[in-house]
């Protein structure tokens, strides 16, 4: 087995702190790798203090994960040592089911199993991210990265990236398409560079005027004050799609009546509270609401592959794994452009 | 111009009386139509009662409305006199955006005019539904009436028929398809009869037991008590569509755990409160919730000659017109099988 440190939480309520655990020896079909750099997501802040109250402790977060193949298994045919690779938020699913045979394994109708917090049943233990020096994981569920990118600034693809990008292309964002992104973190920013790059028609919607500029350098070519009510009334009916990454409560009809006929709505920022909706406001022009979740492994290579055209990456700022706790704060302040990536580099002074 | 009698509410808290107004006189692609029956649907409890807040007094409602033509103008063309006709809930739109070019007129960007309540600028008064002895309409929205069907039983069929059989063939209910539906009144018992014949499996969601034996009778295959957590619990990630017909504040997240991936949950009973959701319950399964709103005039032709084809009506229960308020108050105890319809004969009396 392979003893890696990490950084863990031991409660909802105590500070994450270095932790010491075992993976799985790679079999046959697994890639080790050593890994670089790994994104901080808002759902880690949610696990670590069991906001989503699902969580087994000792929680060791982190899905957006990059570096290099140090190992191969004997029947691994897609990676080799030396090469990037990335884990995302799944690290298996069954297989068989519908969902699983088409690419859409985030949707296993068994359940898949997700980087960390999932039950990792040949480990008896919960499976354990990215904030740590290594990770086992059969080459199915590891990415390609491409070479061209900056490796850091690449890690926030695997989550801010596919999550974006899975709802742009399920509804079809494109050319002649206007698209609408509620927040600017790094989801939001994510959606604005892909969807730019797509060939959509951008509207970024956010409460701050400090971001206009950030927007409109990060893909926009229309920014929006949502409570602005004048502003608002001028994009009604004009969008095809919109989507919402606010991970807090906050009303959604101001956004259904910039929705066109047959619009849609897409939460991918998921908050802890019910939001309220009037079912008139969706009737009056066939409008829907929507959810979509991470993305399927073949659809973030798609997405990876993507970027690697485009050369996109995410906004980010380096952080020590020691800073992790500073860093989760000004997270929920929204004090972070846009997105934090923890370099393991430093966990060898932290643990 | 012709003198019309009918019922109209004065105020939101008077009972509905007998009231005389005056109705265009036919122009050149007008027909006249002597009203036989009218149905009795719930918004007309709303307008009514100006329960959406935006109520013209005086209000005559009745949108179900059927009859004979007795009056065409010279460039008629669809219609001659003795012909059965029918007026749902539209009797104008714009004709030019992109809405009315598709057909689908109840979504017209200007605002299409609404049968009862909504402005009559040739009158300079609302327009008056219904509950009368007659309508002066274009014909472009009059319906045909297939002759094989019982004339008072097939007047619902233009809101409840149409408002049900709208979302049944937007989101492709048939062969191979599960629809759910919630709520068994006027509106849910046309969904059942309607998606039955289409050949999807069908599921009625009810919370009386007492409705089992005529949900069969209409066309389920299955009937959940959607109380019963268990029965609802065997319906998991198993349904396409459901048509939500319940018009008052309800939990939507038991059913939404009931569609399968992409499931979509249509509301077409339009609740005056907000409804709460969790995005999560959405996203976890890429499943969307939607609303639909009544219908365009094709669409409710091609109802109307299904319907003729199977022929399908409402199950109704005739009332004379003096008796509407204590049909309200029924229709809020849910306690009519399944829709009121008016014998316009008995105005004169009432009158």
């Amino acid at each position: 087995m392979l003893e890696c440190r990490g950084y863990a939480a031991q409660s909802a309520d105590e500070a994450l702190k270095p932790f010491s655990f075992k993976r799985r020896d790679v079999g046959p079909k697994d890639v080790r790798i050593a890994i670089a750099y790994c994104g901080v997501c808002h759902s880690d802040i949610h696990m670590a203090r069991n906001e989503w109250r699902s969580t087994i402790y000792p929680c060791v977060p982190g899905h957006e994960i990059v570096g290099e193949v140090v190992e191969v298994g004997s029947a691994v045919t897609r990676f080799k040592k030396g090469d990037l690779a990335g884990v995302g938020c799944l690290v298996d699913s069954c297989g068989h089911c519908q969902s699983c045979q088409e690419g859409l394994e985030q949707y296993c109708e068994t359940g898949s199993t997700m980087t960390y917090g999932s039950d990792d049943p040949e480990m008896g233990t919960p499976t354990f991210g990215g904030y740590s020096d290594a990770i086992v994981v059969t080459e199915k569920f590891a990415l390609n990265i491409p070479k061209n990118l900056d490796l850091a600034a690449a890690a926030p693809l695997l989550c801010a990236g596919i999550t974006t990008w899975s709802p742009l292309r399920h509804w079809k964002a494109g050319p002649g398409t206007r698209v609408g992104v509620i927040g600017l973190g790094g989801l939001g920013h994510m959606a604005l560079k892909l969807g730019r790059a797509l060939g959509a028609e951008m509207t970024l919607f956010t409460t701050s005027q400090g971001k206009v500029e950030d927007a409109r350098q990060l893909g926009a070519h229309h920014v929006v004050m949502s409570k602005d009510k004048e502003e608002m009334a001028q994009c009604a009916g004009k969008l095809d799609l919109i989507i919402d990454t606010v991970a807090v409560k906050h009303p959604v009809e101001p956004y259904l009546a910039t929705l066109k006929r047959e619009g849609v709505l897409v939460f991918v920022g998921l908050p802890e509270d019910p939001l309220g909706f009037m079912p008139m406001d969706l009737a009056s022009k066939r409008r829907s609401m929507s959810g979509s979740f991470i993305g399927g492994i073949p659809e973030t290579q798609e997405m990876l592959d993507f970027c690697g055209k485009h050369n996109i990456t995410s906004d980010i700022e380096m952080i020590a794994i020691k800073d992790i706790e500073s860093a989760y704060g000004r997270m929920l302040k929204s004090d972070v452009k846009y997105r934090f990536v923890i370099d393991l580099k430093t966990l060898e002074k932290a643990a």
